[in-house]
């Protein structure tokens, strides 16, 4: 083992991340064979007491569970976890969805998010064809510290709430819709030329990766009493 | 002259149009010199007294004033108009845009449908960023006959005001916007995946189509007394 | 129960949708579970008496059944239905399609506008190769209310058909074809850019949206005795 | 020079593709300096005793006229010319071009034809929106030998003239549209995904290849006295 | 049945067409039931005496047997024919294709062409990377009457073989390849610029549109005597 | 003036805003005239004694110079303002570019904070091709509250920064490339594909966008003292 | 068998190609069957000595097993051998590789170099997220030869080595990664705007090419004492 | 000044970078004001006693010209250059051109690699259209070291020049074509899906990085005495 990794052959562990970074790394559990992912899955749990995997599949699920029976796969986000980040960073994220085809993604930020550390609230499919139905959270809306919007079809629901809001939105879309959507590439486009600003945007589909902004935003929050 | 269209050589204008389908033809002004629309302005309005000339440039303007010198140009819309069809067709259209720099494809939409013999509406700048500015609009919406929605950057003016009404919203993309946006292929196709129903779209900066098939819609109000 | 929708946990149903917009919702059937469909079909059955699904499995039609036994699956259109609504529009809606292939999606069409309450007329595989199977059907082309033209490969039925009328024609681009067809988006663009006025667009594949835009220009026309 | 080609430094002049394809070279006007483009023309007069540039700027053409005063540029279609191929192909190339805005490109596949040896007839302005124009001219385009179809927009007319005859139809999609059309992305995916057999497709604002191609075909019916 | 064509409920057979065109209709099998593809199958025997199906699956064989036990599926190609056009048209249609895995769309055209009445030559796997198999094969390329060429991967044979021959050529870009090659997108634009003349493009795989357009090329021969 | 907003008749200008999200209202300059600029421009400064327009031309900037001798344009970034907001929000903003050309951006990101009222640090053309150069800065890095990074060409500085640090990355891609770069398309997916978590993204070339969001992230730090 | 090539009806086997190219054909294993690749392999074999097939499938190991019993068949990189070059190229070729999913190409290119008598060494899941990895590396980094840089997600791999050193980089774009990675489009286009030079690119997943064209750049080496 | 760069405010010089790459940086001036590429050159000379920009304007070299009277542009390649790399690596390069539009990038390509030390050959306009003219320089193309191929249009030489040598091909796409060209896309999707092995691909119109990927290769063969 070099200084701050570990070679597994297939891979190097990044120990280090965590005193960089302020989290562990986290396993993206596609494109892994099951063993693969168990044994990165021992790594990191034993560098740092816990791990967690991204889109895991069954099979993932199987092989870690030899190792650490207790580890638990959340069926719709596909997150697979053994413990969590033993810390409460401040504020609350606010996870939005505009759809029920939405959740599965919607539930991998907000479940990333917590595992990091957040506190988190849901309120899924409020899409803005039915805008009293949004207008209904207005205040829990104002309220967040940080706000997620998961979207497919045309992802017009990040534009409206980064309107509402003076607080940071990080815009997910999804791959939810057919035809023009491509898959995604729609509401992408659309969340990147918003007529909303605060609003940023992550990779289609990754729930991952704005839960993640989230948790470095909140972590900023609690790190800056020295910044202030 | 065959039967139905007359033959000018670099163009077959077709007379007949206007028994067909209720409107005469209209002079798409891009792509033709100023002589050719001066040429085939003249033939329609010896034809049925009244012709329009759209995207038409200062240039041909001249050229249409040597012959119809009370024919007048709209700035901002670009509209080459010499009278206008003498009709008034039953309800109302109203035109929204979602930032000041549609009001070139707005006024387009809006000039076309008056030309027709449409009432218009016009309520500007109502982009979802400030969603209370749009809902401070709501009954007028709701009564409106048809919509236009004219919205560039995401689009996502259409789906919001999709989803208040209860009368057909054609939805017009425009070319305002940048990087993302790619001269509005985002909200074309964000428009065609909206999350609301009763949302049917039409070219990037197509104006006068919008207005075009709101005169269709309401042409069938005026005609179908019979057929109810 | 917040006023106008039911929350579901996955899903807030837009009990108040009827209201605003003379339509119930209807479901969108893909991406969303069995359990989720029959659910959400309970919760809209009990609040109009009828409700309808799009896209809909096999396993959503089980499902369904065991809650309302006469819930109908159309196999060629997708379509799921438990009775209908109880009104009847005015006029006419011609659903004319270019090939075979493309019978599902108008069908899909077809089956929306009536269910919503339009009398519907079906024309199928009259595609512009053989020009004259269409000239064939001219009078009644004229004589419709409203059209919804569905066509795949180039989809250049819509702009025959759109030079043909007084009326509305609302195009539907199918995903029938391949190679430079890109799974429908050719004549997606194609329609879009029709040389023909007084035509407007859906998705890909959505006979479901062109159904419901006839549906609601039609129940404009039921409507509008106060307007005109 | 080496055998076949001369050698011009910026460039190898094919002196023996007159012999291998039946046709002397043809030079592509842009992107060469004026200079370049009137020191090919010679060497191709002096081996050919004719020449032809397409797509020729002003300043080539004045450039080439200081060496060959009776050279001729087309106004329309930016052919400059010297002589022409001292040949008559059996059979007739009919043009037909969908719009006013298309003729330039219709006029390059014309005058290309014509240049080879083609006896060539020009249709224009017959876009599908008025069926009853193309109709007008049913004999006409049934007797023709080859048929070159010119078409921005959607590019519908290469269809419906493609489902009338029995002979080879060759189309030309045009960059003249906006929006959704992409500078003749939309009309050439439409040509090449077309309901009709019998059309094969050639570049946007190819009307030089398609001209030539059409030569190509009648010189077969010129020379193929012995294949019968 | 309406004069000219034959309405089965889901299709309207075109049996005019072979008056028009020279060739009775083909039947396109993909995406149709084996059920639909029977029915027209018998259609167009009953008129015709003969016909084909394109892409036709196992089942489609099996249905269309029990009415037609003689008829033939060719595994690579995926023709389906029972019996062919009674008539042998003059000269020769050149099909060669770049690699091994080009075969299938190759086999498609030769196949197509032949039905029609073509004679045909196969000369597979001469793609430009070994540049001296592909001159072996100079003199028959040269004494073609049309010329197909089918190329998977960059297509560039098309470029070399136009710049050999005094014939038309037609370029059949096919799916095969990976990665950049898009499904046959990449050849396809590659073809539609082709440095040589004379080249014409039907879409990806479409080896059946080349063999048809290579047979209306030879129907022109044939019949164009009192043209000459 | 009806409540939130103020009606300029080609605008309504959002006087709400700044209760809304903190920030007032900010003019994006391009696609509006120099009229239409210094109108909302007094609007704004009227009702929070300071402007600011983004992407200001030099006529918009004489324009409201008539009005307001004092507003300053600054020529790299082309930002227009007028006094700007008097309050100092915690911590630092660091602005990292990859080269020379990406400074203009780099400058409306850094200059947008500022105005905003946050601390900024620039570090520019430390692309990722010396690595050394930007390992150079890595305390600095390290250091800072929020990071955005601005980048052209494949982008990829963002990924290198959003592997070394603990706070949120906005990654900015730019237009500054060529060929492939696609107008600023390539970094916008290279970013948004990053191996590093963390890392969020705006529209191309949207500097504006980015300072805004590290505004909002710092807003958040300095009013979360009661959410702690 | 003509002189170079060897005819086996569905393929020419391109015997000559060693004498040309230094290396013997490889067989693309893609879109062929199993009987195509044993009959290619065998005649490979009885010229050259040995053979080798890219992305073999199981069928295809057991096709070529039943002719050559110690063909072996690589589970990760999906090359099948037989034996080897009989040759030693001077230098090494170093492969590095971003991510674990990665290997599969990164195997294909080392394991096609080695076969053409490279000597190889591996590097594995060296990303740039975590910047130390690769940094730990830097000494064997600038001592290679010649570098395959193989890299899904953004690639940004490429540009990072592409500073480090003095030899020729080849990158190889994956198509690991999801939604706005575009099955491997984005680090395609990523690597071809690197702000490296030095970098030169093949097709995405083509590990092959990159071990072949490493076998080029030593096999210049090794036979360029003549031309120093 | 930092260790290793020199920070000119706008830009930070990689003075370092001879050392680790064996060449010295060279000034992309697209995008870069007279000014600063006015100052980066002369830290440049000052550094290595000569200095290199490419894509220079006009405007750019007169600004240069005041501090180094003897620096010379380039007309066609747009290099503009003070002295050269005092070296003479082994081998020759050879640069092949498609067409007469494309010299400007051959050009580069060439005045690149003869600026960094390379002894280089040119052989223009050899398009695949005229294969005769290609083979009369077979030897040459055998003969080269390191073969540069640049081609607009499908790009198809690439593929010819690949299958016919044992050394590397860098192939540069140009933006030379029009239509379906896309500006240079398709002869670079064309060359990265060549049919030939041994052909990488550098950006379109990137004749400098291809010279440059030219003399790394040399530079290896000059350095590998030891590596041998």
């Amino acid at each position: 083992m070099m200084s701050g990794f570990q070679d597994l052959g297939f891979g190097k562990i990044d120990i280090d991340r965590e005193q960089r970074t302020g989290h562990p790394e986290i396993i993206f559990g596609a494109g892994k064979t099951p063993e693969q992912i168990a044994a990165i899955f021992r790594t990191l749990t034993e560098a740092h007491g816990c791990a967690m995997v991204t889109r895991a599949s069954d099979e993932a699920a199987v092989e870690v569970a030899k190792l650490y029976p207790d580890a638990k796969l959340d069926e719709t986000s596909r997150l697979l976890t053994y413990g969590r980040r033993n810390r409460q960073l401040p504020g609350k994220v606010l996870v939005l969805s505009a759809g029920t085809s939405d959740i599965a993604v919607a539930g991998e930020a907000a479940g990333t998010a917590e595992w990091l550390g957040c506190q988190v609230e849901r309120v899924f499919d409020v899409g803005v064809a039915g805008i009293d139905r949004l207008l209904a959270y207005r205040s829990q809306i104002r309220e967040a510290s940080v706000l997620i919007v998961v979207a497919g079809m045309e992802g017009a629901l990040a534009s409206v709430v980064g309107g509402m809001v003076r607080r940071p939105v990080i815009a997910v879309p999804t791959s939810v819709g057919y035809g023009a959507h491509f898959q995604g590439l729609t509401p992408l486009l659309a969340m990147l030329t918003s007529c909303a600003a605060g609003v940023s945007v992550v990779n289609i589909d990754n729930g991952f990766g704005a839960g993640y902004q989230a948790a470095n935003i909140l972590q900023l929050v609690e790190e800056s009493g020295g910044e202030r």
